[in-house]
């Protein structure tokens, strides 16, 4: 059952078996009499109609609803996994589409176009029904979510009720309290920041080309800094450098001696989970192709041409990318005191090992999952990888769909290794084994890796596919407005 | 000379000996010797950026620097047929690159990806200079461009000597006074135009498909509606129909019988500069793909929701594209007085057979040019579209190029046809003689025109590409905030 609880048109909860959900029937039954006044459709598409139109007026599947929060790598992973046999699945999301993050940052500079690294969550071959919406608060005790639409035009406020939930709202980006850095830097979480990265760089540079800007204008527009020293932070600053000496270059040849990059981490050295002979390659690189690694260093006010670091110099900037780790949603923060504490302080959501919330008892919760980068488990912890919440996502999947309860296994995780590009067709990669590749050899390892890994086999097909033409005919550099 | 007027750093043109720019070339000859701190650049880059510098430093070509405002059909095009050996070139265009307008309606939907219709105005094997700027003034007298950068943070203003102008700055859209349009309703201009309608497509069924939506709320949502039967806005209807019943269809079955379409045109029948039987022949196609044709009917007012016609209906839509022919720019009406008045009285700049914008008087001045959407020859008028502007560029630049001025020969134009894609693979040709194909053959003379006319070997080879990713794998369906 749905209700609205800003509008006119409210459909109210009167009892809830499990499993039932009268009103969406009833409303697709009232759909489906009107007469089909609409654009006339193809008949391969018109029996798709029919098709959906008989599941949706299925009243019960033997689960119930499962509703699931979040497109990311967890919830849409865990959509992809779930049969919508038994389940009556619900996603809500605000955005229709999965991001393959691991190449985000090689798009933000047009080595990819932006849609080889997205899935629409709406499935045209699976039943399902999507929510374009963030979920602003959970009841377990009523079993209901409550969600805001995320629509340009329409912010109303909606209840949901589910017999099984699933949290994967995933995490922001953490700016750790300095000033400045939600209203000047940009991010690196979603296509929509790739977007403006790319915008941003081109606009430096056609900023910097006009006959009456000041040196010193030149030199602040055309460098480009990034703080966070993780896979991130070294992937974007790779690309962006390929992106400037590769294509940038020959559009401003004038401007070329004038370009600085900068990338900024507090830690002693740069991807510091990796092992350290691959970081001393990473960072040799960077140096080597004029890219300044200033570890050791804290950010501590971001202002709007300059970021203040901790011992008062100041470094004007033409591009400012923080990508620093995260921290927890307004939407997991919120559910504090009504699950069991983060041990380690960071306020996830803690579960047990099937992936079960605990309650503040540290029971588990009946029917309620959580994973992703807003999870973690209380005697398990792992990192808040794109790899842990996949196979988190996987296993759940499986787990639920089992009809057996008796049959249902602990997760348990499988490390398969870490990787960054770091610019100039090379690669670190960190395997779990002793072999620790850096160099050529990595990046085509890094390359085909992520390749197997993207979703769609559209993806599989359109990502070489981009790759060759941004290889032969350079990347785009266009801004538009 | 370049002098800014908002600024401190003011350069004052104090004498101004044609073909000669001392501020830029001190500038560049100060960059040049500034030390190299910058990125460190691939050997081949290098040589270009050395080889680019001497360039700059040249202090004259022999026929002076030349202006080219714009960098569309017209502007772009005679800047690449331009000879940098004898000009200095210096392109002013709020955008720095140059949009295939025949395959832009395909974009807005993703039909084909927006790189693939762009070009960068920059050229990197032609020494030119590229402002990205509004031009707002011209002064005949002391020929002189006055500029506002278009820059997302800076909004300077600048002034540009020059010694031969050519004036190209396009047209803007027409609202005929239409209140309400420029606030509520999309154009189909610019790559960011076409990005708007994507979105906002997909918005509509996103806001649709929520399960609180009224059935008068879906029916608005779904009614997409385009002003205007001309060649625009019926390839607009046609790539939304094709976008709706292929791609859409598959994730949003259930709201298929509820969309609707409508075209509206003041005049009589649609496409009404083709021959009366390609009209009726899309009409027709029209008519019996579900999109209804409302000619002879006049758009009184738009509101947010809903547009009002004549008549006093009220039409609520939730996509309202507004194609409807062009008017002159600001830059363009305000020289009013101060070139010859337009003989139509559509306020364009009236020029004599070799393009020379004519004087209050009407006699033809010295280095000033103008063509596109923007201009007209005194007793030879043509259509305001892409294939004049084409033709005209090309044969500027030819007799710009010319040493000898005897040689120079008045213009001439030679229609090729025009054409309209209608939907579901098929088009409409009107050639300049009898023959006038229609159906799917016209397809495939549409599609195999327009890649020929593209203008890159880039774009030559991603756009047959891109229409391939399309067809097997479907249009982009994500909505990006």
């Amino acid at each position: 059952m749905l209700s609205t609880t800003m509008s006119t048109y409210r459909v109210l909860a009167t009892s809830r078996p499990a499993g039932s959900h009268a009103a969406i029937t009833m409303a697709a039954l009232a759909r489906a009499r009107r007469p089909a006044v609409g654009v006339v459709v193809p008949a391969s598409v018109a029996h798709a109609v029919s098709t959906r139109r008989t599941m949706a007026t299925t009243v019960t599947k033997p689960k119930g609803r499962l509703v699931i929060i979040g497109s990311g790598w967890a919830g849409y992973k865990l959509l992809r996994q779930i049969d919508t046999n038994q389940f009556d699945v619900f996603c809500v999301s605000p955005r229709n589409y999965f991001v393959f993050t691991p190449l985000l940052a090689g798009s933000s500079v047009g080595t990819l176009e932006f849609r080889a690294i997205m899935e629409p969550v709406r499935q045209f071959n699976k039943p399902m029904q999507f929510l374009q919406a963030h979920c602003t608060n959970i009841d377990f005790d009523k079993r209901q979510i409550t969600c805001t639409t995320n629509l340009e035009d329409s912010h109303d406020t909606l209840t949901l009720d589910y017999d099984t939930l699933v949290i994967a709202p995933g995490a922001s980006t953490n700016t750790f309290n300095v000033p400045g850095v939600r209203e000047h830097a940009l991010f690196l979480k979603d296509i929509s920041d790739a977007r403006k990265i790319r915008a941003r760089v081109i606009e430096c540079f056609e900023h910097a080309s006009q006959p009456h800007v000041t040196h010193d204008e030149i030199d602040r527009l055309l460098h480009f800094q990034t703080v966070g020293g993780g896979p991130t932070g070294v992937e974007f600053s790779a690309e962006l450098h390929d992106f400037i000496t590769e294509d940038l270059a020959r559009l401003y040849p004038q401007l070329m001696p004038r370009v600085r990059m900068t990338l900024y981490d507090v830690a002693p050295r740069i991807l510091g989970a990796f092992d350290a002979k691959l970081a001393e390659y990473a960072t040799k690189r960077f140096v080597r192709s004029g890219v300044q690694i200033r570890t050791g260093t804290q950010v501590r006010n971001v202002e709007k041409d300059k970021i203040v670091l901790n011992d008062g110099e100041e470094v004007p900037y033409g591009l400012l990318v923080w990508a620093t780790g995260i921290t927890q949603t307004e939407l997991v923060r919120g559910l504090r005191g009504r699950v069991a504490p983060d041990p380690r302080g960071a306020h996830r959501i803690v579960t047990d090992r099937r992936l079960r919330v605990l309650d503040p008892q540290g029971e588990p919760m009946e029917n309620v999952y959580a994973l992703g980068d807003c999870a973690t488990i209380s005697d398990y912890d792992l990192p808040a990888t794109a790899q842990v919440a996949n196979q988190k996502a996987l296993y759940l999947g499986k787990q639920l769909n089992k009809t057996d309860e008796k049959a249902i296994v602990p997760f348990a995780y499988r490390h398969l290794g870490s990787m960054a590009y770091v610019g100039g067709w090379r690669a670190v990669v960190d395997m779990p084994n002793d072999i620790k590749p850096s160099g050529y050899s990595a990046w085509i390892f890094w390359r085909s890796s992520y390749l197997s890994m993207s979703v769609s086999w559209r993806n599989k097909c359109l990502i070489p596919l981009y790759w060759f033409a941004a290889y032969v005919f350079g990347r785009d550099v266009s801004r538009i407005n």
